[in-house]
């Protein structure tokens, strides 16, 4: 058996040492995720229809099943070089403080202004739409992390970026605004009465504190009825995992380094762009047979995808105007109640991680915001950063997990995705510190009743 | 001539190459910093007297003019391991911008949740007041760095923290209180009702929204006047320099290691905590005349100590309780015009960077602030990094330099001190898209009135 390294308390990769391809998670699956289907005929989206949306490089990503890897552009691996790698971080602190024969890393993607992971897929993004020669373009954003990654990208490449905010984001974090516009992007609140389908929806939900579904909608309307634009979207999609492999890539190599065997790998799930990125190497692995691992997503219990939802056609938005995605589904018209995890409240779920989930290669769990919220400000007074509600479910299940094996004695090892911090946020926490968190759950009968709505589909 | 190796974006150092001293400048000086006077007698304070104060291990440190290296004990570099080494990033994509032949370096403190440089002292001060066993330890912010990096330090270490934070910061960054709470601090706007000086300052200044020199006099009462309490300060001090210089370390070993040597040195200047400790080691150098190097002090025009300041003995804080310093202050009792770069509206100056500017070794400049946001805005923009105000002053003549290379053709090497990061700034932000940034600059007589009612030391 070979030594085992003295492992440092964070493990930076070497420039070269970077991955230079995407990795296509579907390549090894065996049932491939299912296509998205026109919502009016309710057949496969062609790559032509795709293109009124979306720019075409990504509609090829998108329907790509097939490539293994896909190489990453040398002008994306050289902004990644800003602020990649990521550290694969040791918490040896917060082994020490649980007293934990566990042995405990997260991969921190929060080490940049956009605060997550988010930069991963929109500097990709953003590239391919100024590589095809467009003036810019819309996006939704819930929790603010995607928008600010968008208008960074775009600021970057000098392209124009409008972006629809969720309005209970966007009034929880008013500072995420000033970031954008720090970054030049335009920001409007949704619902909004600038399209059709945000003035649609505040006619039928006044007051509605508004949703990822709603954003998208009216994003995607302003990015089809203005020439030079398209639309980009920061979760749920095929290319948004693709692009976000570089998380788990960038972990396995570090891991490969020290030669750390992971036993158990724990995300936070709300489209799924983190959780994808960072099981998808080791879910290869699984796939082709050559290692196994525990792989768990963690979701809030107030916006249960996996864990209470079904798996089924569904609209990807809530003005139906998107087309129509199989995955496990709350109901497009699904709103959450108000839960600070403002990335974590979309209805749906990726579906390349919706058709793992079925096939049995990964687990799920919900978990409620109080005792995330009480994971956060354990984790933070140890290990010293302040991370945001969002990572915070993957931390919750981490701690719960390590306090086990001080139990049993295992000295399992656990990596989890800490996606992003919590500066923004500070609401969320105040309300927290004041004891004054919503813990509520919807009931079944709630759930069934969104359900009741899906589209019909044969 | 040695092949010039390739330098990545980012250098990182080993945990092996971390410096495991902290580098005393005072050693080097031949000039050596103004003892510190006993504001009664007018004679320099013994370490019996600064013990009523300061923790005894940080005192010695305070007086030690002639120990060149000082280690740093285990237990701390421990925890400079969990956030530390910080980046030496080479901005690349900022020369490229500019089509300068000038290239630009900047040492980045802000990747951890106190936002800056401050946690390197914070732990430091931290560290052995729980080794004097104290119960707790009070202190003074003002942009709200020092707080959360002192909270921080508490929270890992279980000592209290008591924070007096200048009123002007806390009503503009209302979410830092919500970190410090998160790390367990408590937090009170200054000048409060909560101390004696407070109540006098109070009662002579209504409505002020305080000042650095306020929050000191208040930290320091509850500190002499509660039991197994000290007071530890963010900046200023020797100690903190001493502290400090790890930036510098890190900074000059990661130079050396690509056989880059920087022609510029420039650093943001408020109380001088971050410009010390980046230039120590070089000025160490140009101390002992093994090196020279062009080194530039930047502060807001709002609180110009160095470049309209005088050198003389003056109280460290307004309420005249702290012992006599001699350096470029403004006068104790100066409150400056409300400018977002809370950092670096102290009236003083650290007493080793004064004499060192005094002898000539160092250069300084000031800046009007909606210059200093509108480099802030071009930096991020093309860097990523959305840096707090402070740092901005230091960004601002890095890129005047650099524009300047770019008519010139000079291949200047330039390294600057990017202390921290924005995030909870974007109050300020806001003023400047909105075109409301307050640009005032002290008249000559209003400075001249201060300097009058400066202490008369022989």
């Amino acid at each position: 058996m070979a030594e085992e390294k003295k492992i440092p308390y964070k493990i930076y990769l070497e420039e070269n040492e970077m991955p230079q391809a995407w990795y296509n998670v579907r390549a090894d699956m065996k049932n491939k995720p299912a296509p998205l289907l026109n919502p009016g005929t309710h057949q496969p989206m062609t790559a032509e229809e795709l293109g009124g949306v979306f720019c075409e490089e990504l509609v090829q990503q998108e329907l790509d099943n097939d490539t293994r890897y896909i190489e990453i552009p040398q002008e994306i691996r050289d902004f990644y070089k800003m602020y990649r790698p990521s550290p694969l971080v040791r918490a040896y602190c917060l082994e020490e403080k649980l007293q934990t024969p566990a042995k405990i890393y997260y991969k921190f993607e929060g080490n940049n202004t956009s605060g997550s992971h988010k930069l991963n897929s929109a500097i990709a993004q953003a590239y391919y739409a100024k590589k095809q020669g467009l003036k810019g373009v819309t996006t939704e954003t819930g929790a603010g992390q995607w928008g600010t990654a968008l208008s960074m990208a775009c600021a970057y490449l000098g392209l124009d970026c409008k972006v629809y905010m969720v309005k209970v984001s966007y009034e929880q974090k008013p500072f995420r605004r000033e970031v954008m516009r720090t970054y030049g992007a335009s920001v409007v609140p949704s619902p909004s009465d600038t399209t059709a389908v945000g003035r649609k929806i505040l006619a039928e939900h006044p007051g509605t504190t508004g949703s990822l579904g709603c954003a998208i909608s009216e994003a995607v309307e302003v990015a089809v009825s203005n020439p030079g634009y398209r639309y980009v979207l920061g979760s749920v999609l095929n290319q948004v995992l693709l692009h976000q492999s570089v998380i788990g890539l960038e972990t396995k190599i570090a891991l490969d380094k020290y030669n750390i065997k992971p036993d158990m790998i724990i995300g936070c799930a709300g489209g799924g762009s983190n959780l994808g990125g960072l099981i998808s190497p080791f879910m290869g692995e699984k796939l082709r047979g050559e290692a196994d691992y525990e792989i768990v997503a963690v979701e809030p219990a107030s916006c249960p995808s996996f864990t209470r939802g079904v798996y089924a056609y569904d609209f990807c938005d809530t003005g139906m105007v998107c087309p129509l995605a199989k995955m496990y589904t709350l109901g497009s018209d699904f709103i959450p109640a108000p839960n600070h995890a403002g990335g974590l409240r979309y209805h749906g779920m990726s579906p390349i991680l919706s058709q793992l989930y079925a096939d049995g290669l990964m687990k799920a769990v919900a978990v409620p915001q109080t005792a995330v919220f009480e994971a956060a400000e354990e984790f933070a007074r140890v290990e010293g950063i302040l991370p945001a509600p969002e990572s915070s479910h993957a931390i919750k299940v981490a701690l719960d997990e390590a306090k086990r094996c001080r139990e049993t004695g295992e000295e399992k090892t656990i990596v989890f995705g800490l996606t992003g911090t919590g500066y923004f946020d500070m609401v969320a926490y105040e309300k927290f510190h004041d004891g004054k968190m919503d813990d509520y759950i919807p009931t079944d009968e709630e759930l069934a009743a969104f359900r009741a709505r899906l589209p019909q589909v044969d």
